[in-house]
C-alpha cells in the first residue's frame, strides 16, 4: 500500500499571505519522488488548538507521516516543536549539544551586532535547544534544529517531521530527514511512479482540454494517468504521474500532443525557457544584450537568474525615460517623435543600440504599457513591442496585448521576450 | 459569536509546488478586515474524494463561510463547481445568460487565434456555464463565473463562496462576492479588528523576541494582542491585531517597542520601503539612476514596480561583465584590476556613472558575489559592497555578508540598496 503523508504548514504570517509558502509544494514534489502519497497541505497561524487540529485532522486522515514547516524560531509565537512533543507524549527536555551548537553559530551573529542584549539571545538560544525526549535531532542549517518525533512508546500514529520555515534551511535539512530511521520506517512500502513535464507556449489553455479529448477519443485511456495542466508565466505546463506499467499508455498520450502542437511545444524534458535558452547560448558561444523599457530591468533580471550568466550577457540597458532610451541605446528622438515609444520602429531601435552598446551578437528590445495608467484606445495597457536582432541580420519583431496587472504584464513581456530569442536561435527570421 | 470562515485552495499544481499559492493569503487579509476569524487553509490537488474531505474539515470546525479558489478553468481536471453543487445538495444546471456571456468574452480569444478548433471552445465554454441551481452568479472577470453557493433548501451548513484561481480574476471578483446575499448572511455579527503594522531594518529577529519579554516584564498585557513577527525580505514586520477596547495596550505596546527600536524602525503605516523612498523621491522632485551588477537588473526593477516610477526613475545600467562596467559606467579599468570588481571603490564608481550617465540627482550602484561560485575566503558569497550617491556631495558606502541563496543574496541586495537610499535622503553621509 502506498503510504501517505501531510503537511501542516505553520504560522500566521503565511496563514494571511505576508510570506507566500515555498514549502508546502516543495515538500509534496519530495514526498511524490520517494512515491508517497501527498493529498493535502493544510495552513495554520501560531494558535496552540489550531495547530492540534491540523494533526488531528493528518492522523484521522491515516497518515503515517507529517511534516510541519514552520514555527521554531527564537520568538514565543513559535511554538511547533512544543505542540508537536506534547501531540505525541513526549516530554520536552534541554538538548545541551544543541544548546551548545546553536551558541556557536550564534557567535558570527554577535559579532556582527556586538551591542545585542546578551540574555535575549541566550534565553532565545536555549528555547531551540528544548526538543521532545526521545526524537531525532536534525542539525541547524539556520539556528534552529530540525525534529523526527516518533509516537512515544506504547502509543501509535504518525512520525511527525518539523522543519524550519525558511526554505533554504528546510531544503538543505532535508536529506537528513529522510536518512532518519523514523522518516524511513514510516514511508516503508512506497512505490515509485514516472513523471513528465511538457511545456508550451503560445495558445490558450482550453486548446489542450480539447486534445485531452481527443486522446481519450483515439482510445488513450487516461484514467491510468494523472495529467494536470496548469497557466505558468504565459506557458503552458502539462505534467503527468503515472505507475511504470503504464508507460505505454503515456507514450500514446504524448504522441497525441506532439501531433496536435508541434509548434508550441518547447520543452519535454522538465526544462524552462530560461534553461532552454542558456544552454544554446553557451553551446554558440553567443552573448545577448537588453535595452528595456517597460520591463523596467526584469529581463535583464531573468538573463542573470541563472548561475554562469556572465559568459552570455555582458549587461543592459535599463531606458525607462524616452531621453534614456536615446541617450543610452541611442534611439533617434524623431523615431519617438514620428511614431511614439511604444512601437515596432523602437523596439528595432533599442534591440540595435542594446547589440551595438554592449558588443553583443543579440539585442533584445522591449517597449510597451503597463499599467494601470498610460493606456490609449490604440495603444491600451498590456500593448508591448518585442525585437529581437542578431549580428548576422536576422530579426524577429512582435508586438502582444497581455492581460492582467502591472506585475503580469512585465513578468510575461520577459516570458515572450525569450521566447522571442528561442525562436531566433532555431533559425528563424522575418 | 465571531463568524468562522476556511479557505480551501484547489489545484494539483498548487499542491505540488509548481504555482504559489497567492489567494490562501490574500482571502484570510480579507476575511479579518471583514471581522471574521479565519484559522486554516486547506491546499488541496484536483481529485474529487480529497476536496471532498476538505469541505467536511471546515463543517466539522463549524466554519459558517468556506471560500474555494481555482478548479473553475475549461479543461477536465478543473471540477470545483460541480463537486460543491454536489456537497450542497444541488443539482448542475446549464445557466444559458452566463454560457452566452463566456462566449462574448471568447470571441477576442478567437479573433487572436482563428485557427482554434471552434468545437472545443464551444465544449470548454459550456462547461464553465454548468452551475449548481440556486447559486447566486458572480460575473466572469476571466471566463470562469464565481459561485456563492448555499446548502440546499432543508439543509444546514455553511455557505460556500467558489472563487476563480487566477489572482487577479478572484481579487477582482471578490467584491461582488462580498456584497451577495449569501455573504452576508453567513458572517453577520462580525466584529472588526484594528490592526497595525511596524517594519524595522537592521536587527536580528531575536532582538525582538527581547522586545515582546521588555514589554511583557514592564506590564504590558501582551495577551490582548495578537502579535506577529516575521522576517521578509531582510525586512522586520511586527503585526498587530486586536479588539478596539485594547487600544491602550496596544499604545504601551508600541511605546516600548518605539523606545528600544528608535534607529531601525522606518514605517508605522504599512508602507513598504519602495513607497516611502518613492513619495520622498517624488516629494522632492529628485530622480535615481543606477548601475548594477550583481542584481543583474533587479534594482531597476523594483524601482519601476510603483505605478508612476517615470517621475524618479529615468534608467539604469546594468553592468554584469566588467567590459560594461566600464564601457556604460565609465568606471576606470585600473580601480577594477586594483580594488576588484567587487569592492567599495567600484560600488562608488558605479554610483557615480550611474548618476551622470543619466543626468540624474542620485546614483545607486551595486556590485557583489550572488554566487553559487565565484565566493573566495576574503569575498565569500554573499558579500556585497553598495553606495549612494547625491549631486550634493553626499555619500553611504557600505558592505553588507547576505545569506542564503543566489535568488536570496540578489533580492536582499535591492533591499539594502532601498534602506541606504532612504538614509540619504533622510540626511545622513559618510
Amino acid at each position: 500500500m502506498t503510504p501517505r503523508a501531510g503537511i501542516v504548514v505553520t504560522g500566521t504570517e503565511v496563514l494571511t499571505g505576508r510570506v507566500l509558502d515555498r514549502n508546502g509544494g516543495w515538500v509534496s514534489e519530495r514526498l511524490r519522488e520517494l512515491g508517497v502519497d501527498h493529498a493535502s497541505t493544510l495552513v495554520v497561524g501560531d494558535r496552540d488548538e489550531d495547530m492540534l487540529e491540523a494533526l488531528r485532522f493528518m492522523v484521522d486522515r491515516g497518515m503515517s507521516l507529517i511534516v510541519t514547516t514552520g514555527g521554531l524560531g527564537p520568538t514565543e509565537d513559535d511554538r511547533t516543536a512544543e505542540i508537536v512533543g506534547r501531540f505525541q507524549g513526549r516530554e520536552m527536555v534541554l538538548d545541551e549539544p544543541t544548546e551548545a551548537r546553536i551558541w556557536e553559530i550564534l557567535s558570527g551573529l554577535r559579532r556582527r551586532w556586538p551591542n545585542l542584549d546578551e540574555a535575549a539571545i541566550r534565553a532565545a538560544n536555549r528555547k531551540q535547544a528544548i526538543v521532545p525526549r526521545g526524537a531525532e535531532i536534525l542539525a541547524p542549517v539556520g539556528t534552529a534544529p530540525g525534529l523526527v518525533v516518533p509516537p512515544a512508546e506504547g502509543r501509535s500514529g504518525p512520525t511527525i517531521v518539523v522543519l524550519p520555515g525558511p526554505p533554504r534551511e528546510l531544503q538543505e535539512m532535508w536529506p537528513a530527514a529522510v536518512a532518519t530511521e523514523g522518516f524511513r520506517a514510516a514511508i516503508a512500502g512506497a512505490t515509485t511512479y514516472r513523471h513528465r513535464t511538457l511545456r508550451l507556449f503560445g495558445l490558450p489553455e482550453s486548446e489542450i482540454a480539447g486534445t485531452l479529448r481527443a486522446a481519450r477519443a483515439e482510445g488513450v485511456d487516461l484514467d491510468r494517468l494523472e495529467i494536470t495542466t496548469c497557466l505558468r508565466r504565459g506557458e503552458i505546463e502539462v505534467v503527468t504521474r503515472w505507475e511504470p506499467d503504464a508507460d505505454d499508455v503515456y507514450a500514446a498520450f504524448e504522441t497525441v500532443v506532439r501531433a496536435r502542437h508541434a509548434d508550441t511545444l518547447f520543452s519535454d524534458d522538465g526544462r524552462s525557457i530560461d534553461e532552454i535558452v542558456a544552454a544554446e547560448l553557451r553551446a554558440r558561444k553567443l552573448t545577448v544584450a537588453v535595452a528595456e523599457s517597460c520591463t523596467g530591468g526584469l529581463l535583464s533580471g531573468r538573463l542573470t537568474e541563472l548561475d554562469g550568466a556572465s559568459a552570455t550577457f555582458p549587461g543592459g540597458l535599463v531606458v525607462y525615460a524616452n531621453e534614456a532610451k536615446t541617450r543610452l541605446a541611442g534611439v533617434d528622438p524623431a523615431l519617438i517623435a514620428e511614431h511614439g515609444a511604444v512601437s515596432a520602429q523602437v523596439a528595432e531601435a533599442l534591440a540595435d543600440g542594446a547589440r551595438t552598446q554592449l558588443a553583443a551578437a543579440i539585442g533584445i528590445g522591449v517597449t510597451g504599457i503597463a499599467g494601470p495608467t498610460g493606456g490609449t484606445p490604440e495603444k491600451p495597457v498590456g500593448t508591448v513591442w518585442l525585437s529581437v536582432a542578431g549580428n548576422d541580420g536576422a530579426r524577429l519583431t512582435r508586438h502582444v496585448r497581455l492581460p492582467g496587472s502591472r506585475a503580469d504584464v512585465r513578468d510575461r513581456s520577459t516570458t515572450v521576450a525569450l521566447h522571442l530569442l528561442r525562436r531566433l536561435l532555431a533559425g528563424e527570421s522575418d
